[in-house]
């Protein structure tokens, strides 16, 4: 077989460290020049792909790589965008392997979350049947943390050193306030099925009174009575009450609380997010003073205060998963596997596909307090080595802005017909 | 006259550095002890002098103090209180005097914006009436940089550095997925009354087409068509739209934005805020993909990406006010004079307070672009060096947290008969 050319692309929601992940790619690729011939970036993920639209990272000089390391976002271009099974889109997974052959690619390298990793075991799948040899490697990437086997996922820790010091921040500010002003202050983070970034807010309190005083996490029906109590015995004991709340906690029916309106008048369900809801519950039941924050993608883009073990794993995956590639395999994913808490120490393995696609890893029932607003020490052990040191991006002393790189993407020549997507 | 007592008081809403500025008047104060006995800290701004709850600064060591100058948050409790005209309360002005002649306080540092000054400047009046010799020097303090007379007010900028990161940050997220998700994406940030902060947002846009595409100035009234059209053109143009939007935003009428609801269906107004009315005000009339941030008090006790320059001046203000109270100088406001841009040089000066007093500093119109969404050449010369370098806090290797200062803030004994404060 003759040298064969790698296809990287990133997928779904972005993370402050996804580019980590394509820079140690790239880097290592271009040490085994033997076997690797061309190192493509598809733009925009596996629309890229279907459309042909390949970047050529090798006209990317070392130093534009070299920044990828500590820049935030997809470089890229990401996307969401699942593909159908192969029944039900064999045409779409035909114009992937034909787009391979045309361009001489051996290895997929997909970057993205459990759809992502369903995506790469069934082009693996589709390559056999086509008999087009293709070595499909996914790997991880998500800040929900809820991809199974692997013991967290990169782009995680970064989101939850963020959420955990901002949350700790803003509590000072409260806390320095209330006598007058503010009450309760409530914080809303990313997590529509699992609690993971809510319960990294947890972090942020080292002895009882700290806040965050409340977490709101998915996993645990909301129970208004309950919070609304717990709020104003904290209020009343400690001055004011700290909120981290999940976007994606639900009512006991199972409805996202951001969808259902609790209290009247709260008006179009897509105006509020959750976060200003229970601010306003708040006010509406206790008349505290309130204030709301809601980080959306400021949380997952926040580089400038990545975790420096998250940086870390994502470039050993991304490192990982082109060697697993050179190594014959196929429809795996490098995974993060936890050696010990402490000191912490963790390796990477390979894992199959098959025993992460599509499934979901939510916050254990242990990592919760008895009363469900809060985390247990096991939580704090499995999470505190996440964010563990500052991987600081490097500075423009004129501008006082990160230099963060900035890429020509520049596409290859198309070889074959044009190809329109059918949307989702 | 004996060594007379100093007093330090914070005041309003409280910044990244405002304890960088009690760091700088502790560690001054306590360089002159052959003037200044005891050094206090009111606890809850005026409302600790009016109840004479009083820290003893004394009884923190040397590093505690010293940890103040990277700490967010008001460490001895800030407050929002006015004090009404001297005619309308003579009797709280004399209990102030009270306190102050009861702890032999020769020394009152009031660390706020323009309503401290005002008070500030009121002591001094009814001292000299009362014939009680007190120094009041106002020290300069608020994120929204609207104080006059200086060039710029300690707390800005750090959240302008954090401002502008956030936004650039977002944008490369938001950039990244564009072609298939989110194609506008609103920030919301403080400015009740100036665009200073919305101004800085401005900062991340390096090369035409970056963001933040648009800007919204409390100075600047709503036009809904003019801003819809803009948005329309960025996302055709450059495939996304980011928007930075002041929560002073008004109508042409003079409301606030906020306060409005301009689109059917937006409910309660403290639900809302303006960054998601905006957002919501796009997808209903352009149908786009949207996503919002408020990042509220996260953005003014950011003090994990402090501006290197801000913390600076912070110091410097509060080492000043303590050498001019000790000059002999009274109604003052130690102030930021610049003198070059480039590279940026700044002094600090003495001004009187009855200068700066209930005065704001609004955007100049030549910062703001014709079509009043951007800013120009003159605002980035000005907002640049303010958020020049980085004063990052030291970290907890252990827990991944910054090690931020827990004062014990003793009360002294209390000499005088209760007070019970009006309510405002």
């Amino acid at each position: 077989m003759s040298k064969g050319n790698l296809l990287y692309a990133q997928s779904g929601g972005v993370t402050a460290v996804i580019n980590t992940t394509a820079c140690a790619v790239i880097e290592t690729a271009r040490k085994h020049k033997a076997q690797i011939g061309r190192v493509y970036a598809a733009r925009n993920g596996i629309l890229g792909v279907l459309r042909e639209e390949l970047i050529d990272t090798g006209l990317e000089d070392k130093k534009a790589i070299a920044a990828l390391r500590h820049t935030p976002g997809g470089a890229f271009g990401s996307c969401r965008y699942k593909l159908k099974s192969i029944e039900e889109s064999r045409a779409q997974y035909e114009r992937l392997i034909a787009v391979f052959k045309a361009h001489n690619i051996r290895y997929f390298l997909y970057n993205g979350g459990n759809d992502s990793a369903d995506t790469a075991l069934k082009i693996s799948q589709i390559g056999a049947a086509m008999n087009y040899p293709i070595a499909c490697i996914g790997v991880p990437k998500t800040v929900d943390n809820d991809l199974p086997v692997t013991d967290c996922s990169p782009g995680f820790g970064s989101v939850a050193k963020y959420t955990a010091i901002s949350m700790r921040e803003a509590a000072l500010d409260v806390a320095s306030m209330c006598s007058s002003s503010t009450k309760v202050f409530v914080m809303e983070v990313m997590g529509r099925h699992a609690g993971w970034i809510a319960a990294a807010a947890g972090l942020a309190a080292r002895k009882p009174g700290d806040a965050p005083h409340i977490i709101l996490f998915p996993e645990v029906p909301f129970d208004e009575e309950a919070f609304l109590r717990k709020v104003k015995e904290t209020v009343e004991r400690y001055g004011y009450c700290c909120v981290a709340v999940s976007e994606g906690v639900k009512q006991r029916n199972g409805q996202f609380l951001s969808e259902v309106g609790t209290v009247d008048a709260f008006g179009h369900s897509q105006l509020g997010g959750v976060g200003p809801l229970i601010a306003q519950l708040v006010h509406a039941k206790l008349g505290y003073k309130f204030h709301w924050a809601v980080a959306d993608y400021l949380q997952r883009s926040a580089r400038h205060i990545a975790s420096k073990v998250d940086a870390e794993h994502a470039y050993a995956v991304g490192k990982a998963a082109v060697e697993f590639a050179l190594a014959g395999q196929n429809a795996v994913m490098p995974v993060i596997t936890r050696v010990a808490d402490e000191p912490y120490r963790w390796i990477v393995e390979s894992a199959p596909l098959d025993k992460i696609a599509n499934r979901e890893k939510k916050l254990p029932r242990r990592f919760l307090t008895k009363d469900g607003f809060g985390i247990t020490p096991s939580a704090r052990a499995y999470l505190e080595p996440l964010i563990r040191g500052e991987d600081y991006p490097p500075y423009d002393k004129a501008t006082g802005l990160p230099k963060y790189a900035e890429l020509d993407n520049k596409l290859i020549r198309k070889k074959l017909p044009a190809y329109i997507v059918d949307k989702k």
